[in-house]
């Protein structure tokens, strides 16, 4: 286990603190397949990978697989526990700068939007960004919430964290009002007041918005949105996950 | 707190040991919300509730809702919280019989079946049974894999688990041969050899077939189904998640 400031990046992993390095933020990735995906991004000059995390015998195999300035740490199985605090059996960690989102200004450019103004929960953040991603949306709006870089959203979102831009606004609906002046159309998912999604033919450029799981999103905020879209439901049963429903509406938004 | 052996079926909830009364294996549902609807469907007499745990001085608000047959207990907050083994804060839990899996015999019935051959984690195929229960699928077809009455699975899937008739078959490939007979499609969800979801025009008697998160179908399990169908994916995105895809296929399936 060599001598490096970096270690402290992986410390108590289990503990959603911040970790920095020279004054920014950083992740952490878990698992060959996550790594993997970021440090090939990292090679491309997509994200800044600051260090990577492998057991003694690996580091071989790791070692062709960096980006330029990341640091290669190695130690032992049992030090590797000891540091992350929990059983460490997935191989491969890697810690990389949080990205800057991209600018406000730039969100005119996305022309099928997703939009998360208060989403409650990281995992529902991680698989709809996910869902995003595979599906070729150009992008995210999220509001205050669940962070996508915290530990739960990374696993979950398989990547898409890092591949996906995500705009980053304290009062989204004031961002999604600058972006529907170009002619884009702003699409709520509610069960009031909306037309079922198989009668929905999306506009080219589209904001599909959701709202936390549980209560949704509030009839104002619906009152906000051009028009909204239901998925119909069997009687009895209370609703679909907002993951569920996010990935049968961004699928109709991108393949109508 | 009572004297009462059914305590036992509510200790150390985090283990996944088998919990059985009178002979028979129970599963726990926490929480208001799952709870209210257990109670609801005991008194439909759709399922078997043993017991109801209410923390005392909710007792009276209880009361109404126990179906024939149900014990209600009553204990402290502490006495809770060291008999499940964690902080105790959802209010209420409840303990039913694992319902019988319906014959295979009746496996023609279902119109619109939902077809898991081996799925690997509980999560999702508590998914995808919510989803499948909100949607309106007959069903679902269950091969070995996870337990959907886990604590997990219960969690995740809303009630589904005792909501959507579940068949259980050790050879699954078996029973959909014999479901197929009656002028059924059996479509597996596969990227190889198949059509893009959105030109899949559904059989008024379909079957569903997803295979394991990663792996996904084989190629001879994809061979045994009569046609496959694909959700076409951005570039350089690994997968949509065994959930989000299901979710997108089951939606096509019954409102195409």
């Amino acid at each position: 286990m060599q001598d490096s400031p970096l270690w402290s990046l992986f410390s108590d992993l289990r503990f959603g603190r911040p970790r920095t390095q020279g004054g920014r933020t950083c992740f952490v990735a878990e698992g060959r397949i996550l790594v993997e995906d970021l440090l090939a991004w990292g090679r491309a000059g997509r994200v800044e990978v600051a260090a990577v995390v492998a057991e003694a015998g690996h580091a071989d195999a790791v070692q062709p697989l960096l980006p330029a300035g990341a640091e290669l740490l190695t130690a032992t199985r049992a030090e590797l526990e000891a540091l992350a605090g929990f059983p460490f059996h997935r191989g491969l960690m890697a810690a990389a700068r949080v990205p800057e989102p991209p600018p406000l200004a730039d969100l005119p450019r996305a022309r099928r939007l997703l939009v998360l103004p208060a989403l409650s929960d990281a995992e529902n953040l991680g698989q709809l960004l996910r869902t995003a991603a595979a599906l070729g949306l150009d992008g995210a709006l999220l509001g205050p919430g669940p962070d996508p870089f915290s530990r739960r959203a990374i696993r979950v979102s398989m990547g898409a964290a890092w591949k996906l831009p995500l705009w980053r606004a304290e009062d989204p609906w004031a961002a999604l009002e600058a972006w529907r002046a170009p002619g884009g159309e702003v699409v709520a998912a509610a069960l009031a007041g909306s037309i079922p999604v198989t009668a929905w033919v999306p506009a080219a450029r589209t904001a599909l918005v959701l709202g936390p799981e549980g209560p949704g999103l509030a009839p104002g905020e619906v009152a906000r949105c051009g028009r909204a879209v239901r998925i119909p439901m069997a009687e009895g049963v209370d609703s679909l996950n907002v993951a569920a429903a996010g990935a049968i509406l961004m699928h109709r938004m991108m393949a109508p």
